[in-house]
């Protein structure tokens, strides 16, 4: 079996690959113009999903499965790779860790004053005199209960928070205390102290959030985004919140990003700014390739079912 | 009955408990001064702790119980309570909820470089080449495994922490995987990747942790102190930090404070300074009153068991 790289792999995983799958043929490349001359013979492609073009895929004849190491499909030549009729698995699920602490360690340091005390300690002043609040019996809504949402839940119902989840079909969803449809959107608003958004760029969630929903929040709620800057009106949420219609919003994603400059965004003493980081952690590559040996498993003996199958025509 | 509070019960509280207890009557004071004078009537007094002298205790001479809204006893006068065998109890239990919360706060903000985002918005930088790790896998080292060390534990172990407490007796504490004696601290020092100090001001404790004791840790660790500053000799940590024997600090409690103005602490980039709040919850009141209230059911009733039950005596 002939399996190539164009994802940039550690070294000391490719040993590890090489050692524990003596009888595959292993081509690892930097990228995919090295990888570009090996894609003739290859069986399996491993790739970030950013690097393919119909032609690579025509060039590609042999090619009988494609593992991507992220969870972004969007950038994939999805018609040529269907026509194939060629095998897509992913990396959906590896993000949960990351963004499930991301986003319990910004819920805290919004509730316990940490830009506050932070500037306390650079002008050397020990005030007591700060907001400081907790998670503990405060709830959450999570827009978009799937993995990652589901794993927020579980971190919140440690914190004793309540949970509700909002979906498609409102069918319920591990660690939330109640989920609700799409549709439902507004009966939740005034109920939650903490909104986070886990949702994909999709038609139906362009523009999803806007000054309105905003307006129907709490006004010491906080938005959390850490899934595509689309679905918020950003002009809408900048009104809302110099109207102080909610406490605070942490921002992962935006609508441009990197957010230019000139954005009013970075200088507003209720949002915080994040470059799109929640998902990122030292561990990713590991859990990827985790990931990947165990489709090995499936494609090599039949036995058990493929991880992350996608269906490439609907897109996820 | 006639209860005296000398601690300054919210009005909310107050309403709350004329309502719960019509047969009761409740004198409540904002100080000691004006309690003072109710002080001969008294059968039970809310106090917090701080406030009483011998000859208040003489003065009480029908006085049977003493309710602490607090966990510190160190400013009791002990023995003229003891003499007279007046039951004391109070709200041990109370901050294991913030302080759990505030503990995981602090852990999240380092290893996710929350001080290196916020100045990266404060200059518009959008970085994504910033250190960012998790909790997920990483060992956590508690000295004090009691009511609050066994919260920490907890809600690491919801994120998948591996979890080392430390006691007196090395006996077995709820959500942690393993407990040793005070006498073995050694040993774990170079195994955890976060040591909690939640250990309260004794002989024992007093400048327990040396310069020795932080160069036998990882590099990358973090120390957290939210029990007492003296179990800390203070020099020795500075110069440790100084040294880079550890990568973190984050104090919540000083030899002095408020921490002195010329204290190098303050400026220190590894150091990260809070004014003794990790405690701190806008819940306490009702929660040191809930305690309070069951107590008082058993004081009225004689059924059931007294919630930390205090011999002024040993101190705890």
């Amino acid at each position: 079996m002939f399996i190539v790289s164009s994802a940039k792999i550690r070294s000391r995983i490719q040993e590890t690959l090489l050692k524990d799958y003596p009888n595959i043929n292993f081509q690892f490349c930097k990228n995919i113009d090295e990888a570009e001359e090996y894609l003739p013979k290859a069986e399996v492609l491993l790739t970030y999903g950013e690097d393919l073009t119909s032609e690579m895929i025509q060039k590609a004849s042999k090619l009988q499965w494609i593992h991507v190491l992220s969870a972004g499909l969007d950038k994939m030549p999805a018609k040529s790779i269907a026509d194939r009729d060629i095998l897509v698995t992913n990396a959906r699920g590896i993000h949960q860790i990351p963004m499930g602490e991301y986003t319990i360690a910004m819920m805290l340091q919004v509730v316990r004053s940490l830009a506050e005390i932070r500037q306390n300690q650079a002008d050397k002043v020990w005030s007591r005199r700060i907001p400081m609040n907790e998670l503990h019996g405060k709830t959450i809504g999570v827009l978009g209960a799937g993995a990652i949402g589901s794993e927020i839940a579980r971190l919140a119902k440690a914190f004793n928070m309540k949970t509700i989840g909002m979906n498609r079909s409102g069918r319920s969803v591990e660690y939330f205390d109640e989920v609700v449809m799409m549709e439902d959107l507004n009966d939740i608003l005034d109920r939650v102290d903490f909104l986070v958004s886990v949702l994909p760029k999709t038609i139906e969630t362009e523009s999803l959030l806007k000054k309105e929903h905003f307006e129907k929040m709490q006004e010491h709620a906080v938005f959390i985004n850490i899934g595509r800057g689309t679905t918020v009106d950003q002009e809408g949420l900048i009104e809302a919140m110099n109207e102080k219609q909610i406490a605070h919003a942490v921002l992962d994603v935006m609508v441009e990003e990197p957010l230019p400059t000139d954005s009013t965004l970075w200088e507003m003493k209720n949002v915080t700014i994040t470059p799109h980081i929640s998902g990122v952690t030292p561990q990713y590559q590991d859990r990827a390739i985790e990931q990947f040996k165990r489709n090995l498993h499936v494609y090599q003996t039949g036995e058990g079912n493929y991880m992350n199958k996608i269906d490439l025509n609907r897109g996820y």
